[in-house]
């Protein structure tokens, strides 16, 4: 499966492609950043992040777009702008029928290096590690980047087997529902 | 002037469109909500109020699109999807070199009821008195789209003259700084 990460920012958003299966080697395809100014007008810096997603998009063609779910318990600006980056990354993904994952940054941080709350070096160590790379991706918005894309493949198979197990729960309910149901009426 | 104003929101994202110019009545051009579904994907929603605000754009060709700014210190979860669909408003706009204008919630209070703490109610009292309408547009998020339109029309004038005044401030320090260089180097 080949997945773009998005770590949403206006100022650098990073993207980074990985193709691969869990429990395989995975391989960077691609890593960058889609810069804006920071003087320009939002609206200004909202079409630069569109057009630098759709150029990604439309180089890798990637089967997911993987983006970094933004809370609000940060620094209030820049929540707003990662918000609004956000939401431009995954309207360009969605436009073309593009599954959108989110994932949160400790969810990310956990995948690859087995703590939630790892610092930037180490998600970057561990980066450099699993795509076999020659040194970190800079900057630290790349390595996010590359980080939510390989979280994504390693994390599929198990959210695939929740969701498997959700859609069969609910099943199972629905038949005992309906079997309840006809005994009623037969009484 | 005609003016397009977006009250953002994901589940209802108000629309209003009024035209005119401040200290002659306004007219309201229409009115309405774009509405997606809550239990619909991030992206697929974002899609759908890009899809709305782009009709609303054909439909009624602003020269400006005025959007709530959004603040963080409400609920959390709200903020989010208000900021994602903010910026989907400003990106259509400015793809198409619309200018974007952004009020926040007191200063279009202010505008319309005198109050930066008026409620909802107040709010859409006065949007149904400035507009000349037969009853106050419902849901709220509409009469709130009307009052950012009202809000920009009203303040535009006192913008650029703050504007001019600041531009003109820039340029006399640097004429100033220009002078003193220039007698510096000829001392």
């Amino acid at each position: 499966m080949r997945v773009l990460g998005v770590d949403p920012g206006l100022t650098r958003c990073g993207v980074g492609v990985v193709e691969g299966v869990a429990g395989r080697p995975l391989t960077m395809l691609g890593v960058g950043v889609v810069r804006t100014a920071a003087d320009d007008d939002i609206g200004v810096r909202l079409v630069g992040i569109e057009r630098g997603i759709e150029e990604w998009i439309d180089r890798f063609s990637p089967e997911l777009v993987a983006v970094e779910r933004v809370f609000s318990q940060h620094n209030v600006r820049t929540v707003m702008g990662t918000a609004q980056a956000s939401a431009v990354a995954m309207l360009c993904a969605s436009r073309r029928g593009i599954p959108v994952a989110l994932h949160t940054p400790s969810e990310v941080k956990a995948a690859v290096t087995g703590s939630g709350r790892a610092d930037k070096a180490q998600v970057g160590a561990m980066v450099t590690r699993i795509l076999r790379l020659s040194a970190p991706p800079k900057p630290a918005d790349a390595a996010d980047a590359l980080a939510l894309a390989i979280c994504h493949i390693w994390r599929a198979p198990a959210q695939n087997r929740l969701q498997q197990a959700v859609a069969q729960n609910r099943l199972q309910q629905a038949v005992a529902q309906h079997a309840s149901a006809v005994k009623g009426r037969t009484r």
